[in-house]
Order: C-alpha cells, then sequence, then structure tokens
C-alpha cells in the first residue's frame, strides 16, 4: 500500500493510498475479478476503538479526492463539508473516500490494465451494479480493520450506496446519510443517460469502446453527454439567475447576430469539453448504467418497506427544494419507506435553488442540518469512550 | 400557383398550393432574399367577405399538412383541432397553414435551391427570426387577398409568431391564440438548444454544414438532438405513466443484464431516428437559433407591456400545467403584461400531464376552452354578415 499525505491550507490533512485487494470479487453480473485496485483517500484520525469512521461514497463523476488539496493543488469536490469543524467534522471522525471501481481515478476500471490481457479493459470492463462497489468498500473496510462505520454518507449515486450498505449490510453502519438519493431511477432520468450514452457512443472516435486501442477518445460525444448531465443537475431559476440572456459577445443587430453567442452556451461548452479531459467514455457508459438499474426494492417484491425492514442503522435523509432529476418527492417515497419501516428517520428539506447540485454546493441550512446531526453522532462516540 | 386537392376520411377536405413570391424579403439579418416559395395548405371555404381566414403558425418541427390526409396518407398534425366541427371550425373558417421559409418541407430552405448558385443553401441560408416568418406570411396574406386574420393561432414557437403579428402588424389580425408560449427563452431553454446544435455540428457527417455537398446527413446528430428536445417536451409524470422502468428483453438476470434495455430508451432512440430521416440539420440549427433570439420586449426597452400596448387583437392564452420547457408561469407572464397593457385577454390553464407536447394532443378541456373561443369568433363573423 502507497501512501502520500498531504497537509494544506484548507486545514485539512489527507493520506492518498492505494490498495490492492487479491481476494476475488464477485461481480453481480457473474464476472469474478481476481484482483482490483483502490485509490482512497482518508482524513482525520482513526480513534483507538476503531469507531469513528465515515465512509464517503461519491457520485457519477465524483473520485477519491473528496477534501483538501491534492498534490496538485486541486481542492476536494465535497471539502466544504469534510474538514476540522466542518460538518463532517475531522475533529472527530475518520473519514475514508474511495475512487470506486469501473470509475476512471486510479482504482480498476476500464481505463486501467487487465492483467490478463497486459491492455487496458475497455470496453470488456464488466458491467457493475451498486451492490459491486458495496461489495468492494467492504472488502475495503476490512483491510483498514474496522469493524462498524460510524457513518455511510452519499450523495445521489453516493445515496443509493449507502441505502445499500444498510440492507446488505445491516451490522455494518450505524447511520446512514442519503442525500438528493432515489429508491430508483424514473423513466425521465434513464431517457436522459440513455441520450448520454448514444451521444458517447455515436461519436465517430468511440470506436465501439476500443478507442484506447487507437490513441483517441469520444471527446465530442463526452462533452455532449456532460452537457446534458450538467442541465439536469442545475435548476431552471439557478441557470437564470447566473446567465439569464447574457451575451458573450454583446447584443450585436443584423447580419452580426449569428455570431452571438449565449453566456450559458459558452459556459456549457466549457464544461462539456473540460470534462470530456478528465473523465473516461467506457466509464460513464458503464456507470451511468449502474444508475440506471439500481433498484432497491427489486429483490424485495418491489417493496421498499420490506427492503428495509432488514436495516439497523438510523437514517438521514436530505432533498434539496429545485432538484428535479431526484426531486424531494423521491427522498419522501425513502423516508416513507423507512418510517413503514418502523426505521429511525430524520428527513431534511432543503431550500435551495441550485438543482441537483445543491448536494455539492455551500448552503447554510444543509451544513446546519448536517453537522449536527453528526455531532450527535459524535457525542455518542464520546459516551461510549468514557 | 399549382394547387393538390384532397378530401379524405377524416373529414377534412385539404388544398396543398405552392406559391412563388418575387417580391425581395428584407430579412432581419440584412439579407434580402429576392425570391422564395412557399407551400402551404387550407381548410374549409374563404367567405365571400373574405373575413373567415385563420392562420395555423407551426413550431419548430412542423409544416404545411396541419390536417387531414396528404396524398401519402399521412395524417396532419394538428387534425385532432382542424376540421369540421372540431375546435378550429371549418364549417366556420377558412385555416391557412403554411411551411415557413428555413424549414424542409418544401418551403425555400437550407436544402432547396440556391436559384443563384445552383446548389442547395446549405450553411449559407441566411438566418432567421420570428418577424421573417411573420413578414412571409403577410406576403401569402396578400396573396390569398385577405385582408385581416380572424385569428393567428399558434403553440410553442406558433404562438411566438402570434404575439409577433399582434405587435407588428396591428390591423392584420382580430385575435391572437397564443399557446403554450414564451416572451423569449429562458437560460435552460437555451442551453437544451444549444447541446442539440453542437450533436449535429460535432457529428462526423455535418461537414460544417456542407453536408448536402458530400451526399451525407448528420443523422446520429441530428437523432441526439431531436431525443434531447423530445425529453424536454415530454413531462417526467407522462414518461412515468407510459414507460416506468419497463424493460424491452425481459428482466434478464447476471451476465444477460447489459442486453436489457429500458422501454423508454428504445421509444427514444427510435424517435430520433425517425426524426433523422425527415428533417434537415440545418432547418434545425437555423430554427432552434430563432426560437434563442426571440425576445417580444427587445425593441421596446425590454418593456413587455410596452411591446404589446401596440396590439389591436383580443388574445386567448394557454398553458399546460406540466409543461416545464413552457411553463404556466410564461404564459402567465405573457398574460400579466397584456392585462397591465389594458388588452382583452383570455387566460386558460389545463391540467395535463404531457408536458409542452400537451399543445398537440388531444385533451377535452383544451378543445372545449380553444372551440369555444373560437366559436364566438364565428358568432361575431355571421353578426357582420346579416
Amino acid at each position: 500500500m502507497a501512501i502520500d499525505s498531504h497537509t494544506n491550507n484548507t486545514g485539512t490533512a489527507l493520506n492518498k493510498s492505494v490498495v490492492t485487494f487479491d481476494a476475488p470479487l464477485n461481480l453481480a453480473c457473474g464476472v469474478v475479478l481476481s484482483e482490483y485496485e483502490l485509490v482512497f483517500e482518508t482524513y482525520g484520525a482513526l480513534n483507538s476503538e476503531r469507531t469513528n469512521s465515515i465512509l464517503i461514497c461519491h457520485a457519477l463523476s465524483g473520485d477519491h479526492h473528496a477534501a483538501g488539496l491534492d498534490a496538485n493543488g486541486k481542492i476536494g469536490w465535497w471539502d466544504h463539508y469534510i474538514g476540522p469543524g466542518k460538518a463532517i467534522d475531522t475533529n472527530h471522525f475518520f473519514v475514508v473516500c474511495p475512487n470506486n471501481i469501473g470509475s476512471c481515478f486510479g482504482s480498476t476500471g476500464p481505463s486501467t490494465t487487465n492483467l490478463e490481457t497486459g491492455k487496458p479493459w475497455g470496453v470488456d470492463f464488466p458491467s457493475l451494479e451498486v451492490s459491486d462497489w458495496v461489495a468492494s468498500q467492504k472488502q475495503l473496510m476490512e483491510h483498514l480493520e474496522i469493524d462498524c462505520w460510524s457513518a455511510v454518507i452519499g450523495g445521489s449515486l453516493g445515496g443509493m450506496q449507502a441505502m445499500h450498505w444498510a440492507v446488505a449490510h445491516p451490522q455494518k453502519l450505524k447511520h446512514a446519510v442519503v442525500i438528493a438519493a432515489s429508491l430508483k431511477l424514473s423513466a425521465q432520468n434513464i431517457a436522459f443517460n440513455e441520450i448520454a450514452r448514444r451521444a458517447i457512443e455515436s461519436d465517430i472516435n468511440f470506436k465501439q469502446g476500443n478507442f484506447l486501442d487507437y490513441q483517441t477518445s469520444p471527446t465530442q460525444g463526452l462533452a455532449l453527454a456532460r452537457m446534458i448531465g450538467h442541465m439536469t443537475y442545475l435548476s431552471n431559476d439557478a441557470l437564470g439567475q447566473k446567465f439569464g440572456r447574457l451575451v458573450r459577445s454583446g447584443d450585436l443587430d443584423g447580419a452580426e447576430k449569428e455570431l452571438v453567442e449565449f453566456e450559458v452556451s459558452s459556459y456549457l461548452n466549457y464544461q462539456g469539453d473540460k470534462f470530456a479531459t478528465r473523465f473516461d467514455a467506457n466509464s460513464y457508459i458503464l456507470i451511468t448504467k449502474m444508475l440506471d438499474y439500481f433498484d432497491l426494492a427489486q429483490d424485495h417484491q418491489n417493496n421498499a418497506v420490506d427492503a428495509f425492514k432488514q436495516a439497523q442503522c438510523k437514517f438521514l435523509v436530505v432533498a434539496f427544494s429545485s432538484d428535479w432529476r431526484f426531486s424531494p418527492s423521491c427522498s419522501e417515497e425513502i423516508t416513507d419507506a423507512l418510517v413503514s419501516a418502523d426505521k429511525d428517520v430524520s428527513y431534511l428539506r432543503i431550500e435551495s435553488n441550485q438543482g441537483h447540485d445543491a448536494f455539492l454546493l455551500p448552503n447554510e441550512h444543509y451544513e446546519k442540518g448536517l453537522g449536527q446531526y453528526l455531532q450527535r453522532v459524535a457525542q455518542t462516540l464520546i459516551g461510549a469512550q468514557s
């Protein structure tokens, strides 16, 4: 296991590690992954009882770098919420964030080498389900000699992992924090993912997924996929307030009008192009399918109440008012099922005009709600120690 | 002028005509179109006073074939609302529906021949604004020797044409029926259009808009553009009710799971591919830009009330509850501005779970509301005759 440590001016010290697992991982699709690597970061210190750990589950495009500054000076994607004195308080908790398999930031996935062939996995990487991510996180947990997470926390696809943890490994977590998630995707959500996948697959450089063999990348398709995704993460209001109908080249008249570009177009093109340089197209296809296929109640006759009856942990469910990708009604469906299953559940509906992206962004009420919940969790740790 | 007449089993007789205008059309972009053709259909009979005509304005992907069956047996896109005894009652009205310039169903546009070069216009077709469509419709009106429309009716981009008619030619219409439209597009709407355009432009077969010279077509990009558009025309509820999470190939397990395709994906891919065979990519880019640039109040210091003060006609504004592309709040903004401008306006908010597409689909309350309004208009014609 390689370790790379940093302390930096966000106030959050991080350890980045890579661990290789050679115990086979039996994937839901039937394929056995004989060996795989996980890259992960940790923040804060594990207490001597090894009881204060929190697992952070990233979403579609996330990675292991959730907090602090990495070696390149890049700030973590959830730095606003993880650190000393922050909502996920590293003065109390040992926070673990892995890059999940199938993704493309160092852990085993389509862009890493398949040891059996000596070539990148590419399109041959096996299809995954949320349960596979949880299974690999459980191997990481055992590697870290943690018997039970204080909490498993995630937004969006991360929230789906938190729910799966609660149902599949009821003894292995005390709290599940399920943010801006859903029991399963709606037809509309699946459709947006399908359009994104088709954008990638119809790029001439996709080469039926074998683009790495051709030393190319379907960047146009990937940029389009991201633009579609990005639009559905934002609210109409937030976009309107940020851009309105501002144009980039001034308000030209007549023949020059075709040169006018709306600020929102320019912003979106930039976001798409930037993403295409950092993400792997096969990973994008793979992970959007994980979203599509997730269905918590599937193995319980489509009854979420029955599914949640397995759970032993407490729950915090969080939703954002303007999120139309995973709307508050999705979170309320989760909460209602938990209530019906006689579980201990708190529900926090946050006013925000930031859409689905709100779960990543600063919001005082959200910080307070999440922070106070976890402070109470931290107090139970101190209570157990004394 | 060529005329092609049909009577058919939808009960609606149609005349299809092509007219060539050789009076120059001064476009908003500064270019002068020296000659152009309009294809149009008419339904019903013009009365001897020539006072009973209704202009139907089509939207982004519409055409002149609004009602009845054409020579190929294809039913018109608004047949449910136009015909004898229907909401737009051809027993009373003479209904005119042109295919607008810049489109691709016979009227002059990117896919027709530029007489100056002998080649298709392609990407060189001048950029258009809603005012250009209205100007060409006014030339058609003069050609038909109609002095004043009983009503100008349109949904979506069609509603924008109806509003422009009311403001630009106040003496030339008695009623404007503005359905599922907006004073201008939101940043979100512009963004979706931008993604659609980028999908087309990044297709390898787009050839910078010169695809006709290469005897090809950016069908993949165009299909994607349509899929994106189509998603935004539908409501989440309607999609959920229609498809839910139904899968096409049965609910497979294990390794076969990657073969599973959700019904909604299959539907959307089909819609996209079908559209790509019938629409011109340059027209799609051109007309989505018309939508983006439309801004009724632009020439009135961004004051819609001032803009509407020009109008002399009466207004019916119609919105659909689940339309999130042009939501009821857009229609209410139009209605409020009309009230403030002291205009005669009725507002009809229709409960529907069909999203933006509702304006094209059967809906009893919508049929009644629109039909009753136009019946009162028809009665004023009879009153004027007697």
